[in-house]
C-alpha cells in the first residue's frame, strides 16, 4: 500500500520528544510504532514490564521505549518514568494527516441562512444545518452529517459522516461524535392505556459538556424535561446506549454496547465496561467501576469495583463465582453427608435400643 | 439559548386543558414542564404520590399536578385522576416544533419516475426513492434516507435521517423509524459446505404493522421466505437487533439493546427490557415481560414475569438470586458440618466398639 | 403488492436445478418459497426430517423438497442428500433482482480525482470517495456511503448505503458491507493522567481479508498500530463491537450484538452466539462455539463448545446451572440436615454421659 506516511526519525530525535534517556545507537530510524511481536526493522515498540520485557528478545524492532528499569535488550533503548505516555506522544507523532473537508462551506452543504459558522469551520458535502444553529469555530463537520434547528457545537469539534443532531442539542469544544452516533432521538418513554402505548412528548434536550467523545453508532436520547448531559471528558465507545435524563459525572468511561437505563445518575469517573446494562433511576457514586457485561439493579457507592447481576463489591461478586463453579461437587457431597448421617441415625437408633 | 418556545399558559388554562381540579392561584404563569428537581419557577412538575410528593417542600416549581387525594402543597395544584396522562398532554402542549423538510420534494432528492408520492409529502434533501416505491399521504423523510424499490411507507409517518429502507419493506400509517435504523437486511444466514460459509439467499421481506415505531441504530432483518413482521403499535428501542422470520404481536415493547434470534414469535404486549436475548425459534405468550438482560432459552408462556438466564418466572428466579448469594457461607457450614458428622462418626464408632 | 418476481418453474425443473429425484407430478407450477406454515399453493416448501415432516399433512404448499428417505406426502416431492444446499439453490433462483446504482458513478457522486476506479463499477449518489482510494472492478457503492482516504475496496464488493469507510481501511474482494456500518473509527484507547483521559492515537488500521460480510450497524476498529483484521470468508451480524487489534482467522461468524475487546484472537471458524462478549487479549482456539450471552474472560482451547459467564466447557457450564436451580431446595436439605446432625450430637451426647 502506498499509504502516505510522517517521515522517519531517528532514535535520539525520539528519546528528545519523549523527554527519555537514549541507551545504545541514537542514530537508528525509526520510521513508524509496532507492537513487539509485529515491528518491523524500522519500528519502535514498548514494554512496561513483564512479561513483554522478555519477548523483545524475538522482536524485529529497531528499538524499544521502556521503564527506567529495563534491563539490557536486544535493541537500543529509551527509558522514560511513563511508558505509556511516551509512547503516545511517539503515536502522536506518526499519525497520519486524516482527510477531511477544505475550510469552509462545501457547495453541495445546505446551511440554514439563520445558521452561524464560527471562523475556520469545514463543512463537508451534503451536511444539513438547520436554522439559527451555532457552529463554533474550527469545526470540522464530515459528509452527510445532519444538524437539526437551535442547535450549538462547540469550537474545535469533530463530527464525522452521517452523524445525526437533532434539534435543540448542545455539544461543547472539543467534541468528537463518529460517525452514525445520534443525538437527541426522543427518550423511549410511553404510557399503556387502553391497549395502546401512548407516547411521552420529550420536550428536554441533550447536552454534551466539553472534551466528550461518541463513538459510532451510539444514541443519546433527548430527556423528558430538562437534560440528558454529559460530563466533561467524558468518553463513550461504540454502540452505546444512553436514555432519556441520563446525567454523568466529569471523566466518565463507557465501554462498546453498555446500556444506561432512563434517569440515572453517574458520578464523576465512573467506568463501565462492555455490554454492562444499568437499569433506570439508580444512581453509581464517583469512581466506581463495573466489569465487562455486569447489570446494575441498584445504587451503588463510590470508588467500588463492582461485578455480575445484581452487580456487587467484585471480591463478593468473586467468591459467589467460585463457590458457584463448586456447586455440582457440592451436591455430591450433601449427598455423601446425607448418607452418612441416615447411617448414624441409624445406628444411634440400633444403640438406643440396645 | 435562544430555543424558540411554546407561548406560556396560566394555570387555570393548564387545568382546563387536562380537565383537572384547579387548588389554588388559576393566575400563575406556566411556561413550561420540569422535573420537581430542576424546576424553576416558571415551570410546572408533577407527583404520582411518595416519596415524590414529599420533595415538592423544596421545589421552585411554580404549581403541580397530581392525584385528586394530593396533600396540600406549597405551590397551587391541579388535581387529576390520570397524573401521567395529564402531563402527557401537558408536554404535548410544550413539544417545540420539529424542524422538518418543507412540503413537496427537496430540489435534491432522486426520487425515481416510477415512484408515487401521496397528498403532503415533505421530502428532504439528498433522500433516495427507488422504483415503484409508494409513499403515503403526509409521510415526512428527512436529509439521506434511502427506501429502495418496491417499498410502501404508510401515511403519516416520519422517517429522519439516514434511515435505509431496503427493497419491498412495507410499513404502515404512522411508523416513526429513526436515524440510521436499517430495516430489510438480507437475514443473517449461512450454511457451512467445505469449510465456507455459503449465503442462504432470503427472498422475504419486512412488515411493519401501523403506529410502530423504529429507534435509532436498530435493524430489522428480512425474512429468508416470508415476512418479517412487526405488529401494531410496537414501539422498539435503539439499538435493538430483529432478525430473519421473527414476528410480534400488537403493542410490544423492546428496550434498548435487545436482541431476537430468528424465527421467534412475540405473542401481544410482549416487553423485553434492555439487553434482553432471545434464541432462534421460541415463542413468548401475550403480555409476558422479561427483565433487563435476561437470556430467554425457551419457550414462555404468557403473562409472566421472567427473569435471568435461562429466564424464568420472576419470584423462582429471584429465590435462586438469593441463595447464590449466601453460598459462599454456606460453604462454610458444610465444611462445619462435615466435620461435626466426622467427630459422630468417631463417637459412634468408638461407642460401638466399646 | 406488485413485488416484481422471479418468473415461475416447474418442479421437474426444480429438481433438475437441485440435481434431486422428483417424486409425484413433475408439472406442478412453482412460484416461490415458503415455510411449511407459510407456503401458499404455488410455492415449494422444504423439510429436513421430524417434526416439520408430519406438520406437511397440513401444509397448503405445492411442493417439498426432502431427504432420500422422506416418507410419502401429500404433495409432490424433490428428494436431495443435502436438503439445505437444496433449497438455497432454489432461493437464489427466486431472489428478486435487487435495485443498485447503474453502471458508472452517479452525476452527484464526489470521487476524488486520485482515486481509480475498476471496471464495472457502480457508484450511486452522494457517495464520497477520498484521494488516492482504489475501488475494485465490479464494486457496486449505494447512496451516502464515505470512503476515505488511501482506501482499498476489493473487487465485486457491494457497500450498502451510509456506509463508512476510514482513511487507510483495506476491504477484500466480494466483501459485503451493510448499511451504516462503521469500519476504521480510531480505537478505543485512552490513559488517565492527572485526572484527564489522554487519547492514544491509533495509527493503525482495519484490514477485511476476502469473502468478508459486514452487518448493519457494526463497527470494527482501527488498529493502535498495525492492522485490526478480519480472517476470509468470516461473517459478522448487525450491531457487533469489534475493538482495536482485534484479529479473527478464516470463517469466523459473530452472531449480532457480540462483542470482542481490544487485541483478542480468534482462531479460524470460532463462532460467537448472540451478545457474547470477550474480554481484551484474550484468545480463543479454531473452532470454539460460544453460546449466546456468554462472557469471556479468559482464554479459551480449540473445538470447544463454551457457556456461560465466566464462559467454560457447556456441559460443566450446564451443570452448574442446574445445580444452580436446585439451590433454594438445598438451602432447606442443608438446614434439615443440620438438625439431624444436632439431634445426633445431642443423642450421643447423652449416649456419652449415661
Amino acid at each position: 500500500m502506498t499509504t502516505p506516511s510522517r517521515p522517519a526519525l531517528t532514535l535520539a530525535e525520539v528519546a528528545a520528544l519523549v523527554r527519555g534517556q537514549l541507551r545504545g545507537d541514537g542514530g537508528v530510524v525509526i520510521a513508524g510504532v509496532n507492537t513487539i511481536r509485529d515491528a518491523g526493522d524500522r519500528e519502535l515498540t514498548w514494554t512496561v514490564g513483564e512479561p513483554h520485557t522478555r519477548k523483545l528478545a524475538t522482536s524485529r524492532a529497531a528499538a524499544v521505549i521502556g521503564p527506567t528499569d529495563l534491563p539490557a535488550t536486544p535493541m537500543p533503548a529509551v527509558l522514560v518514568s511513563d511508558v505509556e505516555a511516551a509512547i503516545a506522544t511517539v503515536l502522536e507523532r506518526f499519525l497520519p494527516d486524516r482527510w477531511a473537508p477544505s475550510l469552509g462551506v462545501h457547495a453541495t452543504a445546505l446551511v440554514d441562512s439563520t445558521a452561524q459558522l464560527g471562523g475556520g469551520v469545514a463543512i463537508g458535502p451534503y451536511v444539513v444545518i438547520g436554522p439559527r444553529s451555532v457552529i463554533g469555530a474550527g469545526t470540522v463537520i464530515h459528509a452527510g452529517a445532519f444538524i437539526g434547528a437551535d442547535c450549538e457545537i462547540g469550537e474545535q469539534s469533530t463530527l464525522w459522516p452521517n452523524v445525526f443532531i437533532a434539534d435543540r442539542c448542545r455539544l461543547g469544544r472539543r467534541n468528537i461524535v463518529w460517525s452514525n452516533a445520534v443525538i437527541g432521538r426522543d427518550g423511549f418513554g410511553f404510557i399503556a392505556r387502553e391497549g395502546r402505548h401512548r407516547r411521552i412528548p420529550q420536550i428536554g434536550t441533550v447536552v454534551l459538556e466539553d472534551d466528550v467523545e461518541v463513538g459510532a453508532c451510539s444514541c443519546i436520547d433527548r430527556a423528558k424535561c430538562g437534560e440528558t448531559r454529559i460530563g466533561a471528558g467524558s468518553k463513550i465507545d461504540n454502540l452505546v446506549q444512553i436514555a432519556h435524563n441520563v446525567r454523568t459525572g466529569r471523566g466518565c468511561i463507557l465501554v462498546g454496547q453498555a446500556g444506561v437505563a432512563g434517569s440515572v445518575h453517574l458520578g464523576h469517573g465512573v467506568v463501565l465496561g462492555g455490554q454492562v446494562g444499568v437499569t433506570d433511576g439508580v444512581e453509581i457514586g464517583d469512581g466506581t467501576m463495573l466489569t465487562a457485561q455486569s447489570g446494575v439493579t441498584r445504587s451503588l457507592s463510590s470508588h467500588l469495583v463492582a461485578e455480575g447481576k445484581p452487580a456487587q463489591e467484585r471480591h463478593r461478586a468473586l467468591r459467589e463465582q467460585a463457590a458457584a463453579r463448586r456447586l455440582p461437587e457440592l451436591l455430591d457431597e450433601i449427598r455423601e453427608l446425607s448418607k452418612r448421617v441416615r447411617r448414624l441415625e441409624i445406628a444411634t437408633d440400633h444403640s438406643a435400643s440396645d
